[in-house]
């Protein structure tokens, strides 16, 4: 989308065609000439056939033969559950990484998965697509400059217009770690470290959640370290449609984003305005999924970190599990936050 | 405003003169036929003076010669601290008391002013304003009628512009008993009990709060009784303006509040449309406090209970109360409902 | 509603009951000290009987004796034929007269009745409650404070829900003369003297406005003397709700006024968000109507020329007349300034 | 975008490399696998080569050449009185033509060079770009569904931030021509067949118009054969922005587009919120541009007319000239509709 110098694409293998993995495929099959789509792998025979076929590329249903493809990377859209072991597969490989989150459900396989990568020499890029969303990455840049002064508070709602499966729910990690995760990497980025988490929450649209023992309604609370407050309201059934919005309030200014239209028009009927909302993810970031994948290209393209990395998945997941955490203990809970070289400052739940 | 039949006037008093009680004297001396403005006192001689003289009535600087004059009720607008001893003359004289919150920086006094009203027989309305504030009336009608479905979650934003003075802070109670508690009673009024509340807070904008032992910033959760999640934040120094926002979730639709013009034009200039933001609650609000002006008008004229009475500014204040505990132990409070006849069933924090 | 200082009321009376006297009638009697509702008038007993009870003032069914009671002033909301010769009964009585507009169907009617009140040293104001609405006022005065720089664009809509009853259309005076003369006085007050009109229209909603000979829709563009353009479209069958928005484009600044709603909630239901939209110019004007009052009062207390006054009143009749005149005759209409002392300089068509 | 399966990309090439012509070629080369860029023509060889190489194409100052590439259309971006020949220079080659409006600056060389591109075989589509807009293409479907009803009202305004140069008003036929043209094409599209325009203009931010016998304002009237009415206005110099804003008004519900944001986020400021606003057509429209490339691929690949075609552009192309003459005569136009076979019923002003 933003430049346009022609540059060399990069060949990208997608893995996991479900909704997001279809949806990068997509944009890596026509929108950008940053990517060359080489092939796509499901474990599903029919869903990786007509999909390669749709598009015109290889397809099959081992991992393996998709890294043995000439591809230079690999985008992992499998259950999370997969994740961890695809990506040390992949830089045993020696194939670049652009991994949804969360890379892993427990600690200990995010970090080993993240060393093999490391130690292997490939990128690994984290999917939190918000951060290259324009306007996002407006409000960051003028946080970064100084236009907001100190921020006070940082709030922020993600909320699904209606409840994915049961089944998606068995392997999604739990709320926090599959919805709230979003929004602790946004607040990490925009305002900075976070020093204390505190979580209720309650199952109330479905007693399907409960007996999941999941939550479908959530309340996050956060004290960052720069003495900032924020809060997070999730939910698994907003019933109006998507909502992913975000306040940043400051000394000097206050930056708000909640753009949530289809179309932009206003429709007019007896004694009501109306304008229409987004049901999902990607009625709302067609351009944001687009801009992590041309991202992903480009740091492999001139070798560079990847604006997301592995330091930003294992944050986002040590305080996402510490929501978990405060949501079972029913108290705060602080992180403590330990620098050992120059991997991340792994935060320990106290 | 609303009704067009002329109705007798209620005879009032206003007690002090501060920026609401010159709101309501103003209200009372000319803007709506249900109430007649007889005299207004304040401490401070000069200002009871040209008060006085202003709106064509009689001033005095002592509260008891303004019971004695010809009045119905009386409106408070003094400090806190004095609140509760002016209601207890009030009603030993038998007037009827319109009074700002919170009624007493304890709950003790609270409750022995609150007391003494009901045994002398006299109204005791609260000033919850927002009550009366067409847009919230109209979101707790649409709950009421059932039309939200099941509330999942309440937000509320109160925010001022900038900071009162150091003078101010010293009465005000507190943080979460001078400003919360608004957001508070309407968490209470639009979905019912609290059980749980959990606030976090900072003093960021400005060492004095922190050397008063205050804040400026504060976020607390809610647990309501019914399930649903409940969220307020807070803040003395938004910058940009005053703010009173709110959100209400529901199974079948979500509402939503945040009126915030003083004239509802749009300014282009280069690259740029703009539209104002106003600065405190007196622009925010002037039907809201006119209409809580008529409400307790009505009440006295045709003998029924205020709409916002002493068990509301009960519940509120025990619920400030136990925000302000929340912060300073750090964990979540809850509360107990215990019924106790005809009063309040006044929470105990646990 | 702006003062806050008591002032002494002005006596007024209200004569003719429909919709507006009604609304003028109510505010007279409980929405402002600046007034005092001395009696109210109609010709249907029933009416004026009601009304006056419900009020508490004196009723009459004829306007000579609503004249003889105690007022300073008389409000004329009566059907517009009957509007010039209340308007010199009034003036013959000593009294000063608020009057709807248009203040007559032809122009020597009007010119009559307009130099009756002037040598009879009355007050006569026009209904031009725009004028008053804080919206326009806001904008009327960056105006004229140079803050829009050179207007090059004026453009109104002024649209109603619905059509009036067929017995209404019969003595309005036609499209233009009852609807598009708000505009043309909008367009004047704001932007200057208009030197040709050109009107485009047609009977589109409903064929009994085309056998009374009449219109529900048009289009109508001015040129200002100052070189500026402009446009007004105006419609009895909008469908969706009353409508009234102003913008004014100019070199420095653009504004643009067009606030419709009852409440200011926003609704989010599955797809959708939505606002409400007013029906009629009672919802959208309730202030407006209220200040213009007051604005009659206080040039009758202070003794000066009211703000919208007879001048006014000839030249946007004389502007409508002439946009009646471009429709039937399929061409723009010139009109030529005479400047004749301190009359309005009555425009003549060419 | 539209599509997730891979097609067969079409070779193009573009010719006239300036602002739209820049936009084309980056389009054609990166944004979507629908076509494939081919080479560069521009008559200046500096700006031909550079871009040529930053897209890696070939490049070349002559369009023969150009049309010699290997290339199955060319769309063409070059100044006005140059498309009606590269239009013939193309069918000749056999090359189908995407080209800028107009076709020329008078009727006949429109005629000729459509006549020669259908005898040809070629397909010959108009860069009405907003009829592949999302927002006007969603309210057009709304249209022709009957969810309006009777169209009683089309408005739209066009408006330019700041004026073109001296040097490009030269060539670009006039306001009517170059700018009016385009809500011309879309009130035909949306609402049917005109038989009236009237104009009124000015020449207000600067004397280089009036020097180049050009106006920069216009206020256009539209009568349709349905009897619904139109209004459109331009602006050559609106100061804060480019605006293109259209509303239908129907008897069951009234449509706006009215979308101007770089960016969704709102900036809170003392006292103000405020949003961005475009600053030219390529910020408003990167959709609508791709989405017309793909459109003209797509009427190639399947060999379907091109959804805006010659008649379309003949009849905007009247419509505006009929303006100019209404400007320049100060009476209304009407157009007389003669259907001559499958051409377009070329109107003829009376």
């Amino acid at each position: 989308m933003g430049s346009s110098e022609r540059v060399r694409p990069i060949r990208l293998g997608v893995a996991g065609l479900g909704r997001i993995g279809q949806m990068h495929a997509a944009n890596a099959s026509g929108r950008t000439g940053a990517v060359e789509l080489v092939g796509v792998a499901d474990a599903v025979e029919d869903v990786a056939r007509s999909t390669g076929e749709r598009l015109d590329v290889a397809w099959t249903t081992s991992f393996d033969e998709l890294l043995a493809m000439d591809v230079e990377g690999v985008l992992i859209a499998t259950p999370t559950g997969a994740h961890a072991g695809m990506i040390e597969c992949a830089a045993a490989a020696g194939k670049h990484v652009l991994c949804e989150k969360p890379i892993a459900l427990d600690l200990d396989a995010s970090v080993r998965a993240i060393e093999r990568a490391r130690s292997a020499g490939v990128k690994l890029q984290v999917g939190f697509h918000r951060r290259f969303d324009p306007d996002w990455a407006a409000v960051a840049a003028k946080i970064a400059a100084g236009e907001l002064g100190d921020v006070y508070l940082f709030r922020t709602s993600l909320r699904d217009k209606r409840s994915p499966g049961a089944g998606y729910l068995e392997g999604s990690g739990g709320f926090f770690v599959d919805v709230s995760i979003h929004d602790l990497d946004t607040a990490r980025w925009m305002v900075g470290e976070i020093d204390e988490v505190t979580a209720i929450g309650g199952a109330l649209s479905d007693p399907a959640f409960a007996e999941a023992g999941d939550l479908d309604n959530a309340v996050v609370t956060l004290r960052f370290t720069s003495g900032a407050l924020g809060v997070i309201d999730n939910s698994r059934a907003a019933g109006y449609g998507y909502e992913c919005s975000t306040e940043v309030m400051g000394s000097l200014a206050t930056a708000r984003i909640g753009y949530h239209r289809r179309v932009n028009v206003e429709w007019l009927t007896p004694g009501s305005q109306s304008v229409d909302w987004v049901n999902d993810f990607t009625e709302r970031y067609p351009d944001a999924y687009l801009l992590e994948l041309e991202g992903f290209a480009a740091a492999i393209r001139d070798d560079y970190e990847p604006a997301v990395g592995a330091d930003d998945a294992l944050a986002a997941f040590v305080l996402a599990d510490a929501c978990g955490r405060s949501f079972r203990e029913g108290r705060p809970i602080r992180l403590e936050h330990e620098n050992r070289g120059r991997e991340y400052e792994i935060a320990t739940a106290r």
